[in-house]
């Protein structure tokens, strides 16, 4: 199955080691979701909802490994148990709030990924479809992230 | 940038016309997750989780359709701003709840999908990440799904 991009996320980091793992420890941060003129028509109404997803390629993740430490903690988990880059099908994804549009790109907040990636798709974030207050944190329960990213200091 | 399988989900959906269009419509469906035996060893520790995003092939869809009407209403709304199959990129997404592992095989609970989806990711479902009950519902608000999920009559 053959994935191209619709457009390319930017944003202030250019290196892993400043870009932070997830939205929450990004609250900060903005970007520019710059979606190609050809797909622009699909975001009519976008604009109508606070919060979307961004489905991107990994493009710079290593190679993949199906268990390994991640940045939560150093014991080994299963990739699947995980949102690590380091997976088969190199899709990322983020929840981002949606702060502003002009023509086809959305000022986003709360991004975490590495500038110049390529954008595959965007949904909308729905609260009674996408929220489950209930759900378990499984074992990254009381873990917090152990990076620092950068431009917060 | 090339996208293989890495399982099969089974669902008892084998029609659109039957298939519930969110995991909210579908909370009494269950499925079975069939991830190939070369990545069962990155499903280690998903058992921690209750919740699971399942990214998959939309490999029934139609054609693409940058604004089309959707399930919910007859209005036409640009496809990223819904979760409408006829993408391009044809990624779809779940949130299903995890009820039971065998081997590598995840019997899932509130799948919306037709049976033999090829699936491409699996990602916990983490509520501190993922569960933003301030967002917006934009143009869906009190909109409900015009379809009529089958086996559950």
């Amino acid at each position: 199955m053959e994935i191209n991009p619709i457009g390319i996320i930017h944003t202030p980091f250019t290196s892993k080691e400043e870009c932070p793992i997830q939205p929450l420890y990004a609250q900060e941060a903005t970007g520019n979701v710059e979606v190609f003129p050809e797909f622009a028509p699909g975001l009519k109404d976008i604009g109508t909802f606070s919060h979307i997803y961004l489905l991107y390629a990994l493009d710079r993740a290593g190679k993949i490994e199906l268990q390994r430490a991640t940045f939560l903690d150093d014991a080994p988990h299963g990739i699947y148990a995980s949102r690590h880059p380091c997976r088969p099908n190199s899709i990322g994804m983020s929840i981002v709030t949606l702060v502003h549009i002009q023509e086809a790109t959305l000022a986003v907040q709360g991004i975490d990924v590495l500038d110049e990636t390529p954008l595959l798709d965007i949904k909308p974030y729905i609260p009674k479809f996408d929220c489950f207050p209930e759900a378990s944190e499984g074992w990254t329960a009381n873990k917090t992230w152990q990076g620092k990213p950068s431009g917060r200091e």
